[in-house]
Formats: C-alpha cells, structure tokens, sequence
C-alpha cells in the first residue's frame, strides 16, 4: 500500500454576527434565484425566528417555497420527500434554517435533485452504498444553522438513518458543502438547556475525535485526487481548527447551558461549532461517532428531556458523547500526547497526571461535564442492556467510513468492550 | 454610519503534501478541461520543477498552453497580455504555477477573460477603480506556489503597478480566488535565500498587519452583503490563523533560510504563508502594506540580491517589512495587547516589558530578523532619501483599502513621520 502524501482542507465560506440573518433576502436576490426551496423542522416552523428569514425574502420580493417538514435525525424515507419537493417545485436554491438534521437534508434534496438517480444509494456511502462520486457542481445551498453542534454549515457530510438496516449511514463528499453557512447567534437563544448540552457534546466530540484521529500519512493514498475522501485523518490544518474548538469550549459550555440569553456565550459555541466543524469535516471523526449510529438507530424508548418529538430519540451529540469515555481510556495509549493535550484544551489539571493516565484524564474530563449538565450516566440511563452488545457491535463495523480512522483498530471483541465500558460511568 | 454587525471567512480550497504537483494531471482531466492555460514567469520556466507539471498534464492527455511571460510584479501591460493571451487561446482553465505575480496574473486573465470588459479599471479597487462587483462565477483556477510568501493561493486578490500612476494597486473580490490551492514544499527548494527571507518577512508582515487591524466592527456596514469587502478588520477566524502563521514562522525562519533543502521547514513555511493568507484575505493588511506600494513603484536602480531581473526590483516582502518597525511603534499604544501577543507569537521575551513599549517590542523583534537575514537597514539602503517622502506619502493616500483599516489613522503628516522612520534602523 502506497502511503497518503496530501491532504486537502475544503470549507464552506462561512458569514458570522448577531443579526445576519436578515440579510439571507438580499444574498437570494444578488445570486438571482428563481425559486427558493427554505428547508427546517415542524418545531422551528413554529418558533419566531423564522419570521425574521421570510421577512427578508419578502422584503426582497424573492419567490420561495416553504418546506417544514424535515424529520429530526433524518431518514432515507423522509430525504426522499424532500428531494421530492424539490424536484415537483423545481427550485434553483436551497436554505436550510435548522439543525444539523435540517441542513443534511437540504444537501440531500440539493443533490438528488440536481443529479437525479434510480438508486438512492450511489451517493451513500460504501460499504453501506456506492460511495460514487458526485458528477458536478450542486445549486447554491445557504445553511442557517439553529443549534451550536453539527458544524453541517461548514461541511459536506450528510447523515442519515437507513431504515432497511436501523443503522445510521451518510453521503460525504466535498460537493455538498454549503455556498456559506450564515452564523447567526440570534438564532440560537431559544436552544433549552439539554438542546444546548447535547450539541455542545457534539462539539466536543468532534473537535477530540478529530484531533485523536489517525494522521493523514497513515492512510492509503487514493489512486487519483478526486477520490481523496473528505474524512481524511488528523493534519495540521484541521488540527488549528479542533484544538481552538475545545479551547471556545471549556470557556462558554458552563454559561450557554446556565445563561442561556447570553449572547457572548451562544456566540463563541456557534463559532467552536464552526470551528470543530472544519476541522472534522476535513480530518474525520472515529469510533465515538461510528458507535453512535447504531446507539441512536436502535433507541426504543427513550425521549430526551426538552426534545419535543413524536418518535423515541436519543439526541445525536448524547448518542456519540455517551460512548467517547470508554473509547478514550481504550485509544490512550496510541497516542498519549494528543489525548492529553486535547484534555487540556478542554480544561484539565495535568499536574501529576502520567502520560499513560492521559485517555483516563480526557475520559474523566467528559464525565465531569456529563455529572454538571445531567448527561444520562452511560447506555443503561438511555435504555441499553448487556444484551444488546453484540447487535450494538453489529451496527458499528459497517461504520468503516470513521471507525477506521480510529487511532486504535477495533475489531468485534474491542468494539463489545467498548460498549460494555460505557454502559456505567459513575 | 451603521457600524458592521458581521465578518465573512472565504478561503480557496488548499491541498498540501510533499509531491502533491505531479496530481495536476488527474485534477485537469477529471475537470474535464479542454484547454489549459498554464501560467509562469521566464525564471520558472527554465527550471526543473516545471517538468513534474507538465509531464502530469501530459500523462493525462491533458491539452495545455503555456504562458511563460508573466513580469515578476506585474503591471497593467503585463495583465493585459495575459488576458490577450487566454482570450486568443479560448482556455477554459487555469494553472498559475510561480510566486504572487504569477498567481495575481491567472487571476486577472481569469477575471478579463470570462467578463471581458472595456475598461481595465472596471473591477479595479476603488478609489483608484471602479470596484465593480464580479458578474458571476469564474473559471477553475488551480494556483501551485513556488514561493512561500503571498498567500495569493488562498485569496481573492491580485496586485500589479497601474504604470500611469506609478503605484500598485489591485483587485480584490472574493470571486478571483483559486478553486485550489496547491501546496508542494518540494516547488520552493530551489529558492535561494534572499528570496525565502523576502517572501517569509511577507508572511509575517500578513499575520501582523492583519492581527493587528481594527476590529470589523469598526467597519461602517455595507448596505448589501454582497459588498461586504474581501479585507474587513480583525475577526476571531482570522486571528486565529495569523496567531497560528507566525508561531509557525518564528519556529522554522532561521532553518529555512539557512537550510534550504530542509523540507520539513519549507513545508511549514509554505503552511505559515496559506495560514497567513486566509488570515489577511479575510481581515486585510494596513499600513505597511500600503506605504509599501510607492515603495516598490518608485524604485530607482535597486536590484535584490538572488533576484534574476531586467528591471530595478525591490521584492515585495522587503518593501513592506522595511515600513512595519516604523509603523508597529505608531499603533502599539492603539491596542498594546495586540501588538504584545503578536511580539511573543514571533518569539520575542516579555518579561519586564511594560504595556507602553508593546509597539517598541515588536518592532524591535523584526528588526532582529533583519540583522539575522541581511534586510536592508531601512528605505536609505534601497535607495530612497528624505527628499522622496512627500512622493511617498502621495503613493500612499489613494491605498484607502488597507490604510483605512489601521488601528490608528494617519493622515499625510502621520504617513511623512512613518517614512522618516523607516529611513534607517540602526
């Protein structure tokens, strides 16, 4: 195997300030759009700050076509009527106002509506699809992100729940990247506070995955450049982007979950969200995350508290966060440095703390923001048992898209361990 | 004036590695190119390193046209002849392969070529331009750096002496940027030393310069996002990638100058010149950078050592670096935080400096660089006098593009003060 000698760093342009919001109308009308398709949820359909986005498309006198009907943790089903409307209304650009879900769901009706296919899963994927490559530029997509946690403004990764499989899978490539994503603190106030944490998790997740990553040299180099992927490994573009993440981080979770009006503090976790968006959308995340999907996919009774939802849902950054413990006193050892200068980066006293203790400072350190902001105490508090371990484990190794960028191979037996470990934390 | 509520971050797609050059082929092909304008200058052409991209076009069967006659600091006439040239070719992409003029060149002929247009001035900065908006998407640019210097690779802006005014001028729009940048540390091996001191006191003034402008909020705001400018102030993105460019810088300067075939050190310079880049291409440069432009458009009989030129040349990393001491002392008391942590970014010792001598501090940390690297000891070594200050002042007020976004204003007394104290600096 020839080893990879690049890596390349692609990011959204990304518009940041208090109020920018009102401004989406003139950019629609200066790219001349015909028909604007704006994508969010039934919850945010509801909320006023959407009246501030269609104010100013009205006040430009753009035509647009409202679709509210986005499903939080999107599916293949509800993907497929999105791409639906926007095919039966032949839009010419996309907003997306809303979380992660919402956002994901705009770049998969952006591509399978500009680039039609029979077979849902090209774009997805492999193994899972057929990882094909996207065949040319998309539609302009402005991304208004409602929650501080995916980073999706920032990248080109679309996730989503295969329903056929109860498992978690997604489209990632480079194209689907937003035109700008348009952060906008303003949008963020009326997050509650478990809404706050779990994305704040996701965050954080991102930012310490991403920077205990394998590096981009231990990768196979892809036969042409086009087929470099965008999760390409731990380098030091991406590496800038986590550590700042982790650093906003540890300074503003306490006061945006506690103060929750502060403006200052949904400012800078709307940045590290950015931040840690950037750089995993360029260097990856790992197993935390490729546990998650099936951990999420496999949810059979449990609402979070202050999600309002018609279907059994552990929040994604719960879902990834609740695993990351157990996967860092696991991957500690390949590489005690990053894990310790990642625990620092999120507040930890390394004083007398040895090097092979760094996974357990870094794992430490996120149960000690579970503790503070009522984070449920491992998979039993969201309704997982030992029984469940090996479909748990089943779930996770079609994941390879992440799982193999794991800074420690983890096969079937390390995967149950690694369940196993985060069924109780305290 | 309504003051600015936003800040936006665009940067040019970047890949990086060690060979990455002998990609290009595939890049072109799988763009599906027809006719490829490779842009250098006469220097470039003649050496090896040229081959690796040309026989990766030809391995392609990627049709090409070479342009070997960019004018290192380029000129309105030497534009024009660029655009003449894709005009006449009818290329649909670009490789601009050389330092910033080569870059700047693709750019320009990019731009005139797609939206060809009467008047040169048209899409020039304001107020020496027009500064009209680009009409609309340009075609794919890929910009491979031989030096580690501009940034161009990174940003929306092209620089040349408008030869009527004597003075440089540019244009600046998000739209010109690269589709890619692509970063090959094995393309500046062959730098010899002045050259590598000039374009790396280019990077540092870049950081410097752009970390510490006034903040974006101090910017009126624009009455259409679309006129957002390209240099907008300091922002939190922007920071953090000039903080970044010159630790980096301070770390691998001396090995790159006097090691050359170091490629460890090359490769981060050329890292600390993209950081650089994104950094000021988002927040733009002040003072140094715009009393520089009748600097190096005034010169006399100057020629830099290790530069093969049939024309005086002051390169253009010494024509600003020989203005920042004298600048950094006028605006350290504007934000003496800022003028400190860029000093200690750039390695300088701070204990018992008190926050008066912020300014002194770094100005005298570039002057040790100087010593070190052989700079010319102010504008007396390059061949300037007292007589040509109020020339140099004249040269300097039109640039209100970037003297406006210095933390202190200067007016023509302020600017003739600067220059005298820039004459010699020990």
């Amino acid at each position: 195997m020839e080893k990879e000698i690049g890596f390349e760093m692609a990011a959204s342009s990304i518009r940041f300030g208090s109020g920018v919001t009102t401004e989406i109308g003139m950019d629609m009308k200066d790219l001349g759009a015909r028909k604007v398709m704006v994508c969010t949820d039934p919850n945010i359909a509801k909320l006023p700050m959407i009246k501030t986005l269609i104010a100013s498309l009205d006040d430009e006198d753009v035509p647009y076509v409202l679709y509210d009907r986005v499903r939080v943790e999107p599916t293949d089903t509800s993907f497929k009527e999105a791409i639906a409307f926007a095919v039966d209304n032949d839009v010419d650009a996309f907003i997306a106002f809303g979380g992660g879900s919402v956002i994901d769901t705009a770049k998969a009706a952006n591509l399978y509506s500009t680039y039609p296919t029979d077979d849902f899963l090209a774009y997805v994927n492999a193994p899972i699809g057929k990882g094909k490559p996207v065949p040319g530029p998309l539609k302009p997509l402005y991304a208004i992100p409602t929650t501080a946690g995916t980073g999706s403004e920032t990248t080109g990764v679309a996730i989503f729940d295969l329903e056929e499989m109860h498992a978690k899978t997604g489209i990632a490539n480079r194209a689907l990247k937003p035109t700008l994503g348009i952060v906008d603190p303003l949008n963020m106030i009326s997050m509650p506070p478990m809404i706050t944490t779990s994305t704040a998790l996701d965050i954080l997740t991102h930012a310490v995955e991403s920077y205990t990553a394998i590096h981009y040299t231990n990768r196979p180099r892809p036969e042409r450049p086009m087929l470099r992927p965008a999760y390409q490994g731990s380098n030091p573009i991406s590496d800038m982007w986590a550590i700042k993440a982790m650093e906003i981080m540890a300074d503003n979770f306490v006061t945006a979950v506690e103060d929750p009006t502060n403006l200052d503090a949904r400012g800078m976790m709307a940045l590290a969200a950015t931040f840690a968006g950037v750089g995993f959308g360029n260097a990856g995340v790992t197993l935390p995350h490729g546990m998650s999907y099936p951990v999420s996919g496999m949810v059979r009774e449990y609402i979070a508290p202050d999600y309002i939802s018609d279907h059994p849902i552990i929040p994604h950054g719960i879902s990834v966060a609740i695993n990351a413990p157990s996967v860092f006193r696991f991957t500690g050892p390949s590489n005690p440095k990053r894990h310790m200068e990642a625990a620092v980066a999120l507040g930890a006293d390394t004083i007398g703390v040895r090097e092979e203790e760094a996974g357990e400072l870094l794992a430490d350190t996120m149960i000690g923001y579970f503790k503070r902001f009522n984070v449920p105490n491992g998979l039993k508090d969201v309704g997982f048992t030992e029984a469940d371990i090996p479909k748990l484990v089943a779930g996770t190794l079609p994941q390879h898209r992440v799982t193999k960028l794991s800074p420690r191979p983890a096969g079937p037996e390390e995967l149950a361990e690694l369940f196993r470990g985060a069924m109780r934390y305290w």
